[in-house]
């Protein structure tokens, strides 16, 4: 088991997303994360799906989405040569006397408050999706209320694009 | 017509995002945007789904969203009291002779380059959507290669959280 990122080029098209999903569904595939959202060009939507699996069956299942026809282009990412991000929001316990320790953590992980009441703080983080899960770790003990994460979106480094591969392929 | 943000916790399992996606898909309702991810509950996902669209057939899709096991809250943002997020990564033509125009760019909307070719630029912006849409204004002209938006995320301003809604509520 490997977690891999699969990026698409889709048709920007109601269904779409109901068809790939379920793919991954009929394989028992849970997806740890997804964005869907539209691009440059009205017609595709672009959507980064991160998921846990075996190295097979992940191979039959994109050559599966490549046959699709509102599936334009779709690649696996690789993990050196992407750009990976995220963003998080988290809602946490922040009474005054706490709230100086969380000033602190935020300020190492640059992180931003963008909300604050009596009892709690929402902060602001973005970064690669392990630095989120590392401040997850640390802020978690003064007690998450909720928290809401994007899920991973990724570019290929350098020149390369989605839009120019001619066909399935190994490189974001 | 008009631009809803749902949120809901959903069950972290196979085949939940086929079973909602499927439920707009058959209204012919097109997302604008999705993301889906883990939270600090294992057993459960969050979900921000952002569309456009007539405010009765919305109101009665979401009960029926409601209805569905795996869907365990939802609710409809609240504009004026979310805090709505979404990060973009674009990479735009940016020969040496354009580059520091780009950089001042980048510089007023507080973005980051987070890769450079001879060519090319990668830059990160977070922000609400609409400082996002602003900017990809601004960046076209220089050429856009590739963009990947995460999606909108959201969440309520001070101690509400939607964890805490007894049922269908239109605070998210």
């Amino acid at each position: 088991m490997k977690r891999y990122t699969i990026t698409a080029l889709v048709s920007n098209k109601s269904g779409v997303l109901t068809r790939i999903s379920g793919l991954f569904a009929r394989r028992g595939f849970n997806i740890e994360s997804l964005c869907a959202c539209t691009t440059e060009n009205e017609a595709l939507s672009r959507m980064t799906i991160v998921l846990n699996g075996d190295e097979y069956i992940l191979a039959q299942l994109t050559k599966q989405l490549d046959k699709l026809i509102d599936v334009k282009k779709i690649a696996l990412a690789n993990e050196d040569e992407s750009i990976y991000r995220e963003l998080l929001l988290v809602k946490v316990s922040a009474p005054a006397q706490k709230r100086s320790q969380i000033i602190e953590i935020k300020d190492v992980y640059k992180a931003k408050i963008v909300d604050l009441s009596p009892e709690t703080l929402i902060l602001e983080i973005t970064g690669e999706p392990n630095k989120l899960d590392g401040f997850i770790k640390v802020i978690e003990p003064y007690g998450i209320l909720e928290m809401a994460r994007t899920g991973t979106t990724a570019l290929s480094r350098g020149e390369k694009c989605l839009n120019d591969l001619t066909d399935y392929n190994e490189l974001i």
